[in-house]
């Protein structure tokens, strides 16, 4: 078998998440990016990731340079009452600084729930509205109370149900009302399992609405718009391509793992496994790629989601899929994205905390 | 690697669906089963598959005996007007003629959708039962028409949420009101991913609600409750494991047609592939397999699949998952059943069709 | 009891229809309006009531100049497919006239669907948006098949959701997008109960919204926006004191039509009496109104309202209610107005009907 | 105007709470009841009003003999968080008080939620049922923890959507499953405008499903069923009758007032009205009534609904309605009472409190 490693850019299939891209890089054993800084720290008990990525790291991963926050609730229950109280904290700290660090504390925001409240999986941004606390019409009657920004709100959405792209909306809102700026919330697509409903992503580099479905509409972004934009994001979906391609990589690490304790292959039929933490696996050697996988294994991941996303899509297989619990983990991400925002825009909340 | 085959019974995963055990068995090119028979037809434009397993065959396949009817979708637009009135009517005539072979035709029915409401891909059932027309309390008071028969129904709900076995439920009901038969609707697991919302099956077998996903509960079925149970079920998710699977052996049947074809292997990565059949693809003899996939390849699908669910399982990767479709695709799926349900059972809707 | 009549305009308490307005005058017999025209008719089954509203009858009605379509649903069954397709037809035939009269056909709407989708009885307008067919995005790549309009819609959402005035949210995008004309759709409040659910009012003249609800916001019309509005509203809310003088009229009436049968009052409480259609019946003289509800039953109905207001009020108990079945009752009319305007927009579509 | 006082059962229409009947009973001035017991407490900032009807007072009152709890929430802002706490744990302690006297204390209980999840005003039952802690399948395999009972539950569905009697569900399933006591939870009818939505009433004397609403039901009770139930209800609609005449009462007790204070009739049409507690006014002599309200305001009560519901009734005017606001506040009192028994049946709940 005939195999030319192009030079081309890393074509990582659907996601919307930079952490996707840097994990994925990482594994790739690329040269280092030189203007890529990768930070993690601890906020009440919840893990958050702090990338920044600079022009030429954004040009090689395909994302737009900024800074990107990642709270990883890997680990974490998002039903249980404290959990999300943690989670609630965590998310308002990471927006609140952010909006420091872009001058934007008390100023006017204007926070947009991007997807389609009909289709669960896609309705974070409406159900997110639902719950921010709007004040612009308090405010311009001056009848804000103390410890509270002007906060304005809207589910503009989606073009297949309006005729209008979402950026339209956008634009034509923030040119007739005041605002500061715009904080976009949307569900995404990821490409690791374990971040769907999992993760939840803070950037100031803007957002493409369905770029993780492959429906690309226009840029929200500052270079867009003309003010500051803060987009949330949350994965929700992945697609059948990524759910196959990262279970092969993950058996892939757990049998180097069990190779190192020299079982043998046979018995990794047998119901006695010990539970290991694959995502600290080290990569396995080529030569054992292709013992376990053949010529398939030793395809890069990239290449590998090339491969089977061309088999699926013609045979309609390669689903948009979401976890069975979607209605329960849609409506409590929604409520602890909207707590967030609200306990980020106005301090006057937390005196009831 | 040293890799034994062991004479057991064949595993298969997570599934409700007798197809899909068939399917699975064909590929595995075991011997022919004495009592099974298999027989496809054409009605209205769907495709219904018949097969009834006898005795020997169950025992084999890991299913009760009966007949089973496999209405397969996996063609249909089922949002379009006129193929859902085509569903209907292939539905609803399947189910008259299992009513007929059962005597049970005018006989009085109690139907029971299975399931949590809350839930989208397990409302199948309790929606269905929102959309069925009932008819006990004017039988009971002889104000039924002609041409309709006695028909109550029920969503009893799920043991997480009311603490009472379904069995213990239906059980109860039936021995205080007078029926003749159950009708028991119920959402599914499938392990072919083409089968998802794209396949009714009925069968006279009865069910274990939660079968699917792990869950077992206490078997529905002639046998448990002394009278006749037709089971009416739908797969709406699937797990990871089957996904990867379902995708890897997508994928050696395209390389194997592919290497019919005498194209190499690297021209798989380009993006100008004619759209092919895959399911008529014939298997790839077992070198090819191992070229192409290694030791992988070379595993039985079932033994591929515990393999993956050993590694997916323990880092709770093994996400049961629905199209992200999902509400949509469920609240068309329940009006189908439902009409279909109504029209064996009242003949007299007819003329309103 | 001294009572003093004021020559003061005519107050009706809390209703957005037109036809209101014109029933309580009538009642009132006042001198006949010169510039009021009055026509009805028949379409489908359905009865229309067509009022020109002239300079002179909308000063006194206290509502704006125009023309006024009322479709009366009362002796309909909403939920009767054949009823309800009378109905979409009647009301397609109405939009398309009223769209022919101001030289829109074929001409670019937007579709703007008021109110809260989170309140069923205000929820009219954002249903209908879920099922209006909008084809702006496909107009624009010059998708558009033939018999098909170039439709855009949005739900802005409520003031007190969003911080923002809806009035702006639509005068943000027709000046960012090319529109030729609005289409508003709005849950309305009535002053009388046999209208609540069972009226469908269009208008040339523009909306407020929130007027019925004592909320007022910024009117949407044709000399606001400055391109054609037409507002189609439907009733699902009235208030106690509406119910109540309702009611009371209507005992009055009952009692003049029994009074005329020579039967006496006491009679009134017996379980026996003969349907009589109310709405026909005349008025009392002023001496039977005080032997029958005294000083009270003197009033006009406009002061009898102010009364009741003023009493319930300051107690809360000047409620705005709905019927019981609002869901159900809701969902069929948002259907009902949706194709209506599908069909009115979209020739093409009667091709299916 | 010839009227014989007939001296017959009072009918008060369409209502479920005892509370009504007493309210209505003290205005009719009729003579003390001896076997009547009404006791007013506080519990947390909450006022609890306990009913003990004997059989005596029962036969007058038409009500079942029994003890009834009544929590006033008519000052009360439902959706306030620490006002939400108050109910809760006012609910959750009446309802131990009842259980410690019935000698229920820590036996195993199955809860119904009667009405239909699909009607809103009617989906206080079923919501309920959605928010319970069940632990039936806990305790059956012995896995309950410390300072929880058993507890089940179940929604058994309307008879309009099941053909079966909801009596007879809950019948089969106590003869089935071994419970000591059933609680059920259902929406009622009120006839005063100020309960709906605003009054939770427990009592130990059963319910008739429906009776509010004039479609009764086999009773569910300790004398039908053989094992204790507790019936908990709250008023979520009223008929336009009695809004109507509750209207005309007030009015009536609100001019007594003003009379009192010598103003003029006319000035009752004044926006300067001063806020009075009506409920806490007098009765005015009938001369008075005469003069207000004539011939109707001589009427008793009772006999103004019988007058005014007969001229409702045939016109299909006499609407069962509920407050515009009714989707959160059915959410929010559903969440309250499922919150309540969970507290009362599991106190180690409190610990979390």
């Amino acid at each position: 078998m005939n195999e030319k490693k192009q030079n081309k850019k890393i074509v990582i299939g659907r996601t919307d998440l930079a952490k996707d891209e840097y994990d994925k890089y990482q594994a790739s054993s690329l040269n280092q990016l030189i203007d890529f800084k990768n930070e993690e720290f601890n906020l009440n008990n919840i893990t958050v990731i702090k990338n920044i990525i600079g022009n030429q790291s954004a040009s090689i991963l395909q994302k737009q340079p900024g800074n990107y926050y990642t709270i990883d609730l890997s680990n974490c229950d998002i039903h249980d009452t404290k959990t999300i109280d943690d989670i609630e904290r965590t998310f308002a700290s990471t927006l609140k600084d952010m909006l420091e660090n872009l001058h934007l504390t008390g100023k006017k925001a204007f926070v947009v729930g991007l997807g389609n409240s009909n289709v669960t999986p896609d309705a974070i941004g409406p159900y997110v509205i639902d719950n921010t606390i709007v004040t612009r019409h308090l405010y311009l009657i001056d009848a804000l109370s103390e410890g509270f920004s002007c906060v304005s709100a809207m589910s503009p959405g989606v073009m297949g149900s309006t005729g209008i792209e979402t950026y339209d909306v956008i634009e034509a809102i923030i040119k007739k009302i005041d605002v500061d700026f715009v904080i976009v919330v949307d569900a995404l697509a990821t490409n690791a399992i374990k971040r769907i409903n999992r993760t939840i992503q803070l950037t100031d580099s803007g957002i493409k609405p369905g770029s993780g479905v492959g429906n690309s509409r226009k840029e929200i972004s500052m270079s867009t718009l003309g003010i500051p934009v803060i987009a949330i994001g949350i994965p929700t979906v992945v697609d059948a391509t990524t759910i196959t391609v990262d279970a092969i990589q993950m058996t892939l690490k757990y049998l180097s793992l069990e190779m190192d304790k020299k079982t043998s292959f046979a018995n990794k039929l047998s119901p006695t496994l010990v539970y290991e933490d694959l995502s600290k696996a080290k990569d396995l050697p080529d030569s054992h790629k292709e013992t376990l996988f053949g010529a398939f294994g030793k395809l890069t991941e990239s290449e590998q989601k090339t491969l089977i996303e061309e088999v699926l899509t013609p045979q309609g297989y390669n689903l948009m899929v979401t976890p069975k619990e979607i209605d329960v983990e849609v409506e409590d991400l929604s409520k602890i994205i909207a707590n967030g925002i609200n306990l980020a825009m106005h301090v006057g909340l937390y005196n009831g905390k």
